[in-house]
C-alpha cells in the first residue's frame, strides 16, 4: 500500500509508493520514453492493455472511441479502503487512499492539443468534468488533481497524448496556499485576488495572450518560467467543473488556439499543465477562483529552486506575452526555424 | 536592472533576469553544458576570466591557490543601488538589488566533494561561513542563499566543481515557510522542531545514514525525492555561520563521507544542494535549525510537482538510509555497476 506523509515543519505531504520501491541500480539509465505506435497502450487495438474503462466518448462514430478515461495500471494511490492516519513520534502519516486515472485524449498517437479539432479538445474537458463531478462523490477524496506531463523532459512517459488525475484525501500544498492567501485577500478587500487580476491584465493589457468569451490566457505578473501562461474564467467561479458544457466550447477554442501558437513559437515544447480548482470541500463560490498553469520546460528548473520556492527567468512575462500574441512577428508559417533578429 | 516580482496570491518572489532576456529562439537547443579544461573559466591560469575574487584560500602554496570566491559574471541580482520597492495595481515589484557569487571550490577541474581530501572539503564550509559572515554586514540583504548544482542534468552549466551564493533582499518561500512551521511547533511546544527530529532519528535508527561528532546525516521522513538526505547539527544551531571553525572539520567529514557513498552508491548522480539557514535578520537563537537538504536528481521531477508542492517519491527512506549506511552491500568495490539483486 502506497502511504502519505508529512513533513513535521515544512507541512507538504509526499506520497511514498512504496509498492514500486526502487533500488539504486533501477535509477540508471533513465527509462526510456516509448515512441511510436507499436505496442502503446493507448492506441486502438490496445484496450487490452488498460485496466476496464471509467469513461469512454465516441462510440456512435463508425471508427470506434475518441476518448477513454482508465485506471492508471502503476497507480500513486490505491482503491478501496477507508482512510487510517496515524501518528509516529512528531511524523504523520496516512494510507495512499485515492484514485488514478489516464485521460487517453484521443485515439490518434500523433495528435497534440493544438492540432486537434477544437470539438476533441472539448471532449478533453468535458472528460475532466465528468470526472471531477463523478469523484467529488468519493468522501475520503478531498482534492482531485488533474494534469498533464507532455514530452519526455516534462516527465511524459508515453508519447501518446493524455492527462492524469490524482484523486486525494489531502489538498496540495500549493493549492492550499493559494486558497490561503485569496481568503486573505478577500477578507482585507471583499474581492476575489483573480478577479482583481482579471481586471488589471485587461486594462493594462502587456501580458494579455489569448481572449475568447469568458475566458483569458496571460503571462502572470511573477512567472517561475519563461513563457509560463495562465487561462482563467474571466468572470468568478471556483471550481472548474461547474462550467457548463456550453462554456467549455469557448475554453477548448482558446486551448487549442494557446497550443497551436506554443507549438509554432516554441517549436512542440515539453510541457507540465495543472488545473487549480477549489479543493472539493470548499463552500461553493468560496474565494478560490479555478486556473490553468501551463509551464514549458524550456530551462532546466535546478533543484535549488523548487527547493527554496525561488524561482530565477530569464523572460519578463511582457515580452513571452508579445511573442505569443503576434506568433507571425516570431515564427512566419514558411520557416519552422524562427527567425533571429 | 534584474526585478523582483511577487505573485500577489501565493506569495512567491521571482527574479525577473530582465538583462538577459530570451527569445523563443535562444532556448533551443539547450547551452551545451562546457565539457573540459579547455576553456574552463575557473581552472588555475583562467582568472582573468572571472571578475575579481573577494575570497582566495591556499595562496601559501607553492602551487597557488585552492578555493576562490569570485563575483557570478552573470549575476541574477545586482549590486551597488538602494532597495526600491513599488506597487503597481495589486502587484508588488523591488529592484533586484543583491549579490551573485561563485565558490569554486577547487583548483582540481575533475574533483568532487566525495573525492577531495576532507581538508579541502572544510575549506568549502569555511569559505561558506565566511561569506555568510560578510553579508550579514549588509543590511538590503535578508537571505544569504548557498546552493551547488552538480551536473548538468541538475542545472549545472560549467563542470568545474563550483557552489553559488546569491544574497537577497527577501526570504526565499520555503525557508520562511519553514520558520513559520517551526514557530508554530516553538509555541506549542517549547522545543526546536528539528531537535526532536534527531532526537526520534536517533532513537528509531532506520532513517539514520551517518552520524559525527556534533552532526547526523538523515533520509527525512517524508522525502520529496529518492534518496533526499538532511544533514544537521545534533544540537540547537540557528545559523550556519555561528558553527566555529572547529566544528566545520567534523561536518567536512561527514560531507565527504556522505558524498563518496552517493558517488558508490548511486555512481556520481546530478544532485542538488542547499543550505537551509535562519535568515540574516531573525533573532538568535530563534526556533530555526540549519540544515542543509540534498537532492539527488534520479527521476524527471514532472512540473505538476514543483507547480503543487505534491511530489511523488518511489523509494522509501528507511530503503534510501539502508543503501548509503551499508554501501558495501549493494555496491561492492570490485563492481561500479551493482549487483542485480
Amino acid at each position: 500500500m502506497p502511504e502519505l506523509r508529512r513533513d513535521p515543519i515544512a507541512g507538504r505531504w509526499v506520497i511514498i509508493a512504496t509498492e514500486r520501491a526502487r533500488r539504486p541500480i533501477d535509477f540508471r539509465p533513465e527509462p526510456a520514453t516509448a515512441r511510436g505506435r507499436d505496442g502503446c497502450p493507448f492506441c486502438p487495438g490496445s484496450e487490452d492493455l488498460t485496466p476496464p474503462e471509467v469513461l469512454r466518448l465516441g462510440d456512435h462514430r463508425p471508427d470506434g472511441w475518441t476518448l477513454r478515461v482508465v485506471p492508471n495500471k502503476f497507480p500513486a494511490l490505491l482503491g478501496d479502503e477507508d482512510i487510517q492516519a496515524s501518528g509516529d513520534g512528531i511524523y504523520d502519516r496516512m494510507n495512499g487512499v485515492g484514485v488514478h486515472e489516464v485521460i487517453v485524449e484521443t485515439a490518434d498517437h500523433g495528435a497534440s492539443l493544438g492540432r486537434l479539432p477544437v470539438a476533441a479538445v472539448g471532449d478533453v474537458l468535458l472528460a475532466y468534468r465528468e470526472r471531477l463531478l463523478a469523484l467529488r462523490k468519493d468522501p475520503r477524496l478531498e482534492y482531485v488533481l488533474i494534469f498533464k506531463n507532455h514530452g519526455a523532459a516534462a516527465g511524459a512517459s508515453l508519447e501518446h497524448p493524455h492527462s492524469q488525475l490524482i484523486g486525494m484525501p489531502i489538498v496540495p500544498e500549493l493549492v492550499q496556499e493559494e486558497l490561503d492567501g485569496a481568503t486573505r485577500y478577500y477578507r482585507l478587500k471583499e474581492r476575489c485576488a483573480w478577479c482583481d487580476i482579471v481586471r488589471q491584465e485587461q486594462r493594462d493589457g502587456a501580458r494579455l495572450v489569448l481572449a475568447e468569451s469568458g475566458f483569458l490566457a496571460v503571462a502572470p505578473f511573477a512567472p517561475r518560467v519563461p513563457f509560463e501562461t495562465w487561462i482563467l474564467p474571466s468572470t468568478h467561479q471556483a471550481a472548474f467543473e461547474s462550467t457548463e458544457p456550453e462554456g467549455l466550447e469557448a475554453l477548448a477554442r482558446l486551448l487549442r488556439e494557446l497550443m497551436a501558437r506554443f507549438e509554432r513559437v516554441l517549436r512542440d515544447p515539453p510541457y507540465n499543465y495543472v488545473l487549480h480548482t477549489a479543493p472539493l470541500r470548499t463552500a461553493e463560490g468560496g474565494p478560490f477562483h479555478w486556473h490553468l498553469e501551463l509551464m514549458p520546460k524550456l530551462t532546466r528548473v535546478a533543484g535549488f529552486e523548487w527547493g527554496t520556492g525561488f524561482f530565477i527567468n530569464p523572460t519578463p512575462p511582457e515580452e513571452a506575452a508579445r511573442f505569443l500574441r503576434n506568433p507571425e512577428e516570431w515564427a512566419p508559417d514558411h520557416g519552422l526555424e524562427g527567425r533571429p533578429r
